[in-house]
């Protein structure tokens, strides 16, 4: 019953953000059990959000980061700034982002923040 | 200083959800640290909240599960996966909870809780 | 680009909890600034999460009830709460659900979530 | 299936913090659907916890703020900026708990919080 | 001990944002309560983290509203909105950025920050 | 553009918290990604909040365990009951702090705060 155009569209977005890794490889590795919740973020969350053109893949990198720094979920986060680099959002400006968050969300969502982004940074060798 | 009846059915509750391990025996695991709270939890939470017959185990579980999936307590959201499927529910809604997580919780909320979830079932041999 | 399927569905859940008011009449008083977020809600939120048959939508209400006390949103919580009582759950089972929350998001979740509640209750003749 | 001494001595805490209005006249004001959570309050919150002899109410009174201005709970950091106050805590040690949820949890929670505490202070005539 | 400088590079954008109501006004609405906080804010806040060239003021305001909405800061996404506005950015970019939380921070918070941004753009004659 | 006054003084508190290991070669570890933000935190979270003469230390380590177990920062809240303890508050302080986050932020926000605060008091030979 799905969107398949918006399917398709958000599978090339994640696509492009991490590789097969993050796109057809992550929805083959589902089970029956998260299968409907894959769909769902490729279709509405990928092919349906991030998709609209109004406002362009790095400035929602940005806001996405900012986003899961406040709500401290580390594993996307890290997963987030792998997809800002590939989306050109360049790590001065992940830490600008970062400064923002420590503010607005408190010191230690940024100070967490900083040190999950920093090991991304560091396994691309961009931590400098 | 406790009320002996309502530690008595916390244990119980407690005993039923997850054995031993998660009853007597966490209990002695505990130092006069932490024995005070997990006193209070056996008593009040179990004793008196879940043993509240108005709402059967199973309905508390999958409450239980989305204030946890919401609160982002990974640990503490697999032990009541594991109390989820003593209480009955299948996996299949334990899907079901996550995926209204993830819409009310926001998709990052849903996507670290279907990980954990996960890691459960498939300990249980129930992954499919 | 909508999913004309799931947004008919969508329409008829709301407006099977909140009448007209929720529904069309709700979509009409949109602007274009909030337009595409209100169609969202309609397709994705109800028309492919709420409408998945494996939970029916008194446990949907209460799940929406919970998290929506952990979250802090009293405008939604109380436009939940009248929901619920449409899908045919009692205001002893909400109080339930807010005691479990009580619990699990802490008493100051309870208190403010028992507060507009009850005031939804009053509405509509109902606290006792 | 109360416990009558916690609850008793909850009561006593509650009274000296807020009077009559915030103890008796409080669970009087209470229906059958939220009676119970009052219940529960006064006997495991008051009674069971902020009765703990090892930290003076002045000390919780002050935990208690920065807690209720983390979780962004208004109507309760307004009770508890009155309790704090019959405490003996200070307009000026208020201050210092709140610039320090204002770095610690982030800007916005400091700024909502002295805006809600300062109300308080005003109609008390301790605003200076 | 302030920094002077930072102090007045805060102010100045303070005043760029809202005027002098925002700015000089706000300083001397202040108390000896809430006047140390608002003093930090100017500089720590304004002066030391928007100052930063890296980000535009039109990327930070829109950082600052997905923040806002994640947090649930009505009273604040409120006057960021304001903010945003003054520093370029459009109301759809606003609706876009809303949205965006829509999906990450789940559905609720979306909701009640195009509610409470709907009414700012209202009163400035933006709703369309 | 610093406070040099504010950053020496901050980096006292630091190191009377953690020795040099939370102060000098904390920063020397640093990168050109995070120092920025190390800085800040220097200066302003230590240099011009903890350094208020109004709060004792005691109290601020205690307020800051409150926040940290609310907020959900395991890895800061590890670090801050060794500072707590470095401060002078004693483990059966912490247990009280502890066991009022566990009412007032939830029994899942206590039960996570427990476990990880008696690991760093097990590590320091007071977990009895």
């Amino acid at each position: 019953m799905a969107d398949d155009k918006a399917y398709a569209e958000g599978m090339d977005i994640r696509r492009r953000m991490w590789g097969p890794e993050g796109a057809e490889k992550r929805v083959e590795s589902a089970s029956g059990f998260n299968r409907p919740f894959e769909d769902l973020i490729t279709e509405y969350c990928f092919g349906r959000v991030w998709s609209r053109p109004l406002l362009d893949p790095r400035t929602r990198s940005m806001l996405t980061i900012a986003i899961l720094a406040v709500l401290a979920k580390p594993n996307q986060l890290k997963t987030h700034v792998r997809g800002a680099i590939a989306n050109g959002v360049s790590p001065d400006e992940i830490r600008e982002v970062l400064m923002h968050v420590g503010i607005y969300g408190g010191v230690p969502a940024g100070a967490d923040s900083f040190m999950h982004a920093r090991e991304v940074l560091q396994e691309l060798g961009l931590d400098k």
